[in-house]
């Protein structure tokens, strides 16, 4: 079962990146930073005759990535109570793609499994939950499996590292995907 | 009062721009359509000591035109249960202009009234309302005045004008909105 | 089509009651007051040998009245952000009666139309909405079809009668209503 | 520190009940089964000249109890994605003890923390959320600190045993209960 870091952050190092990876400490996996690729939003073409255009950016090779891993990490700050731009502007484009032909996506994705991370401030685990539906609402949508979800308290760099139980949840993954892991050697 | 329209849609023409024209029509308003613009994803500078750097965008153009208005409309489709990336790259850079000292923006933003228009589908009087919480939490954090929103359901070009209920509070809102642009001509 | 307003308040005359009557004047509907009869909480028997018991109040006769009719409008004070106990204690009972053949309640409540009323304080237009989500997955569970809600804001007696476009919505069931009857007595 | 596990299953030895006792092995606590006692519904007397009556049940002498305790843990399985009746019945009679001066209610109710334990069916993990925004904002209200949530997913009898993320919290919560209580002793 191949896993993938999808990361969401604008900033390096950051309390997002330090959660997610405490799941993943000797475990294989493949990680994509949002933020270092050239990303366009969506052009919605989907009611018009010539359909959508190819765009120029980065997106296709991401997404090859991405639909060739088995369970997706989507690991994002809380940005005004949602996701970060960055990760709002890769999903988007999900609608143009699930109409190509050259991608196998509706069949891939709905074999993926998905967790979700946030981090953030402001009584996150209260004010993150609209964020989680929708995360619901868009797994459900596109029939990936919505394995489970943290969210982390923390702000200022290395908050997260205070924050026991979230650390703890970690823990908890990392055996669930090592054993994953080792499934898929097999 | 001034009144900005502030257009999240990637579609000309589309179903939340008719829907949220019908209660400006008449009314003396501005348009900001996001997506004719250039503007970056927030880097996230909060926590470095340089704080953030200049970005070479539209978006000071636009920040200094969305604070001369007194009455925001958020009119954004509904894109995978959430705003589109181009409102949300659109907001998260909030996170800069708070502490850009050249910018009133805590002053303003505190001052302003808000009313939110949403449109999509897969049932989006419920589905979309983890949006409206979202932009709940966003007004408060800012001490914005969340007057109003509205959920039209529409996918397909044109369906919005067969979402009465939705039309109707346009009706509604157009009222308040001729009042409101009276009281600054006085 | 014949209309339930069933009423969760327990003080006569209120808010609710007002609003929700706003949309029945001169449209044929029966009433149910909750508070009027004794219903007991739930003892979940589901998963014992011997079922549900039978349970000594009024519960069995408010039941044949709801499913007799076509069309509901769950109307309820938020109380303490949720629907007032007396209705909740109602819904509860539910899980009951799915599984007793004397009621036909599984094939009937899939054909019924489901509206929301609720009053408030505390900001309820955002508030509210947990609730409104409650009432979505309630009805998806039973597959009655969520046609519309309202969130009136008021907590005094009288308040209601300042909000608008609570007010106005009302109206715009009333029509509804109205045609709605009209169909049954064809 | 008090702690009081306050019950609102309807079924003796249930997966809520299983679960919550997971953290309160070997913890000094004090047990309220809410379907052991006789609450009635709020009859909503705020607005009246007389006030509330006194009421003819067992609320005045469970509320005492709860008022003595420092740390709640309000555990209800999910019926129809809310809180049980029961619980929802005890909670709306807070309206009424809120104005009653013979009870230290807003002192001490804003000195108490609170954890939540939910459980049930129909992928709570994600249909549990509303309720749990709806605790959220009654812990607001009152300004009791909210603590942590648990959402396991079980319906029939036992199947908590078989969510481990969920039992593996309430091993940490146990840690934090048995310092809590150390504490109380010195």
């Amino acid at each position: 079962m191949k896993i993938l870091k999808l990361l969401g952050s604008s900033r390096p190092d950051g309390n997002t990146e330090y959660l997610v990876n405490q799941s993943l400490e000797g475990v294989e996996h493949t990680t994509i930073r949002l933020s270092d690729y050239h990303i366009k939003p969506i052009a919605d073409m989907r009611h018009t005759a010539e359909g959508f255009p190819r765009v120029d950016d980065d997106y296709e090779k991401l997404l090859k990535v991405f639909l060739e891993h088995d369970l997706i990490i989507f690991a994002t700050p809380i940005y005004w109570f949602g996701m970060s731009g960055q990760m709002k502007v890769f999903i988007d484009r999900w609608s143009q793609y699930m109409r190509d032909n050259r991608f196998p996506f509706k069949e891939r994705i709905a074999q993926q499994k998905a967790y979700v991370v946030l981090t953030g401030g402001s009584d996150p685990k209260i004010t993150g939950l609209p964020l989680i539906q929708q995360f619901g609402h868009i797994f459900d949508f596109v029939h990936m499996s919505f394995e489970d979800y943290v969210i982390g308290n923390a702000v200022k760099p290395g908050e997260i590292k205070r924050d026991e139980p979230a650390l703890q949840k970690m823990d908890q993954w990392k055996v669930q995907f090592e054993q994953s892991s080792e499934k898929c050697e097999i």
